[in-house]
């Protein structure tokens, strides 16, 4: 009996990792998130208990304890069990907190790396996040902080000084807040940026600017 | 005709994805780097000419130029090349300038990415790299500097102030002198720190304690 937190990549189905793969086809339980790619459940063996486990992007922590809940308790019955996220399980996955649930009710758990979207949907846009003249560092930030905190967790004033490339996920419904606090803070008004939706899938939309004009494009187009 | 620049993952070849083994499978060319996993290349077909390009951690600026004139003469004499790099190509991965000098000579070229050691190898080691109660955001820096260059390009003393997890890439030679930066421009010793080696590979190495001892515990072990 091991619950395995695996991340199922960005979208793209191709980008499963093999490990992925072997676990989905022998998981007698998957307990898999909103943007898993649909081909990757196709790979579950006949008999294979499938449960959706999606929050939309304002789900309340309620919903985060009982997938807790659930993973402790397949867990603890026994078989094998792969909790399926998108990306990576600890990259803005909540696989920490997941992790923490299982190892609290002796549970043993197996973390399963993936393609984490905020490296690949830019290189599918043909966008290093690194480059040997231009960007050294690279921090990837989640857009999306927690509803249930009192005040923001992400302090974007220390961000604008990072010396090198921002990639915000789940960023798009504060894209105007964002770039404006970062302009604020110093970052340059004309740095190139981009946005990008539905990053890795076919359709994809990729738009280009400067961190001044990035959020007007991407509300009027 | 296309070069594709695939990244292979950390190390463990079961984080090799799909669309990695598939173009492996049918390529003409593989070019590959130091750190590739031996069962990465098992896959190639018989008959396909595998290229080893491994530099060292001090190769001189001319081995990354022969590399690319080799993508380029391999690409525009047609059939299906791969460059596979570890990690993922946009990551420290010189994948940049590889995709701008075949662009350059109007050779096609598509980016594939790959699981980035700096969240795999943490991860194998039970570490989340984010976490809603501890970090929003994480930092990927290069430890390893463009020996060409007169100046470190990495600016630690920004890094320190960076709110959230710092992964040094290839990090080992200089852990001394990059912890005592990070310290002396205000990161605190008490941080949590830990130094991975092999990463993802059965010998891994992980050394866990605080910003200010890991660097002799590592020495020391």
């Amino acid at each position: 009996m091991t619950v395995y937190l695996v991340g199922a990549g960005p979208g793209d189905p191709v980008l499963l990792t093999t490990r992925a793969l072997q676990l989905i086809a022998a998981a007698d339980v998957i307990v898999y998130d909103r943007l898993i790619p649909a081909e990757a459940l196709a790979g579950a063996r006949a008999g294979a208990e499938l449960i959706y486990a999606g929050k939309q992007g304002g789900g309340v922590s309620a919903d985060q304890d009982e997938i807790e809940r659930l993973l402790v308790d397949f867990g603890s019955a026994g078989g094998t069990v792969v909790r399926l996220k998108g990306g990576d399980p600890f990259v803005f996955g909540r696989g920490g907190e997941e992790a923490e649930a299982l190892a609290e009710a002796g549970v043993p758990f197996e973390i399963v790396p993936g393609v984490t979207a905020g490296v690949a949907a830019p290189a599918y846009a043909g966008i290093p996040v690194t480059h040997r003249d231009a960007a050294s560092a690279v921090a990837l930030v989640t857009g999306h902080e927690d509803p249930s905190k009192p005040e923001p967790a992400v302090d974007w004033e220390a961000l604008a000084v990072f010396p090198g490339t921002l990639v915000v996920y789940m960023g798009i419904r504060r894209l105007d807040a964002i770039t404006e606090r970062l302009i604020a803070a110093g970052r340059s008004p004309r740095e190139p940026a981009a946005v990008i939706e539905r990053g890795t899938l076919p359709d994809q939309r990729v738009i280009e600017g400067t961190l001044e004009t990035i959020a007007a494009t991407a509300a009027s187009e």
